[in-house]
Formats: C-alpha cells, structure tokens, sequence
C-alpha cells in the first residue's frame, strides 16, 4: 500500500480497468495495454512492491508461479504461440515503467516484431571470472550466510 | 540426463568450463560468455529440462529465487549497476539457443548497449479482452482445476 497512485494498485484493488486473465489470494494478472504480441500479460503481487529490493521473497516466488503456468497457458491457448518469453525491468535504467514489480509474460513467434540487441561478443575466460568474483563480493554484501 | 551433449549440463557436472557464481543442490549460477553487460548471469536447474514445459516447478521456483537473491547481489557489487532485468527465453521463436531452461540476470545502467523493440501501440480494451479470455481457454486446458 501507498498514498502514490499506483496504477497496478489500482487494478488489485479492482479500481482501474484491466483484462484480467487469473488471480489469487498473492498475485493479480492482466494484459499488457501496450502488448508485444497478442496475450502480452503482466503478473504482479497483490502487495506494492517496486522491484526486486523490496519485494518479499515469498511474493516473488508466487509471481514466478504463476508466470510459470501462464507461459505454458500461452502454448494451449488459440493465440499464436511457437515460444514465450518472460522479462523484468528492475529500475528505470532497465527499463522499468510502472513502478510496482511485474512480470511479463508474452507469446513469440515467426514473424513478429520483438527484437532485443546488445553488444554481445564472446568474452576472454579472465573477463568472465572477475565479474563472476563481483558477483559473488555482492552476494557476500547481501548474505554473509550464503555459501557460494 | 540425456545423450545429448548439452553443454548447460556439463557446465553442472564441472566437465565444462564456467566462471560460477552460486550453486547449491538445485541450481547453479555462471556467467554468460557473451554478456550483455559486465556481470550477465544465468541460473540453470540442476536437472536438464528443455523449457518451460518440461520444467519441474519445485525447480522453476529455485531458479527464480537464487535469480533474486543474484539480482540484489547485483547491486551490492562493484559491477556498474543501476538496473536489472531477468530474461528467459522459452522456444527457438523465442531466441532460445541453449536448450536447458535458463534465466538470465543481467545489470543495466545508462549508456549501455542493451536494446528492446516491438510493435508497441496500445490496444483497445475489447481486443485485449478477447486476448484475456483466450490465455484463459489455454489455462482452462492445462489446468481444469485453476479457477481463474
Ligand atoms: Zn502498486
Ligand atoms: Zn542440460
């Protein structure tokens, strides 16, 4: 809960128009208003979070869930559906729009529009294991109990 | 297990080289080898599964976890990181290239060379409504138990 007014807050509550697809006791899903392809769907938790940091872990897991059954809801449905994919935007830097932590859903297929680019170029073994020693010094920040 | 030479499952036997960054008796963590930015992860099951269909969901729900538990790690690390997206991609249409289900975790910040693009124009309600009922008809398929 928030005094902002949060559009997905909104729709949990039942107060903002939305095509709803499924929902529990711990998430809400709906279309994407602005889908990628047809059956675009976002899973969001009941409880306003805005991203990873503060989202409870439990809530995270049953969005998972839930966008776990979906994608596979996708492929049995009649929309055109050879693949799925699942994104998250963490931050405005990610990309992040609506600031209440969601999970995207959507159907792929041979002809649409979605395309992702980066430059993605084969990295030397020594540039991979220092990043993967910076990971895991975060790792260390956040859980000194979790052993690697 | 499988005959195929699947190189995700070697990387968990240790008979391939990985920079890891988490494992523990479900799941493993490493870095991709053509990272879209410093610290570009993937959390893989132990177990080989092709997708999300073949996926255990005790195991999909590990996955998303440590895929969390990274993402804030992300955060903490000395890696340039102002944002975190989550990415898996489920099907050859979907740009799955390695077939044993993984989730990528990668950080974002300003400037960086990560791109998305789609058709994005916003529907009208009664064509996102249709959309709605048929990711239902698929849920309804897979799961008659499921009250949406
Ligand atoms: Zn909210
Ligand atoms: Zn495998």
């Amino acid at each position: 809960m928030t005094d902002d007014p949060c559009v997905f807050c909104a729709i949990v509550r039942g107060e903002a128009e939305a095509s709803l697809i499924y929902e529990d006791d711990d998430v809400v899903a709906f279309t994407d208003h602005a889908p990628v392809t047809p059956g675009h769907l976002l899973v969001v938790p009941r409880t306003h979070a805005i991203g990873l940091e503060d989202l409870a872990e439990e809530d995270g897991a049953r969005v998972w869930s839930v966008a776990h059954l979906l994608g596979r809801a996708l492929r049995r449905s009649p929309l055109r559906c050879e693949g799925v994919n699942l994104f998250l935007a963490d931050g405005e830097a990610a990309f992040q729009e609506v600031f209440h932590v969601h999970l995207h859903v959507f159907p792929r297929f041979a002809g649409d529009t979605f395309r992702i680019s980066a430059d993605w170029r084969v990295r030397a073994r020594a540039e991979l294991d220092e990043s993967a020693a910076a990971v895991r010094a975060g790792l260390a920040e956040l859980s000194p109990t979790v052993q690697p």
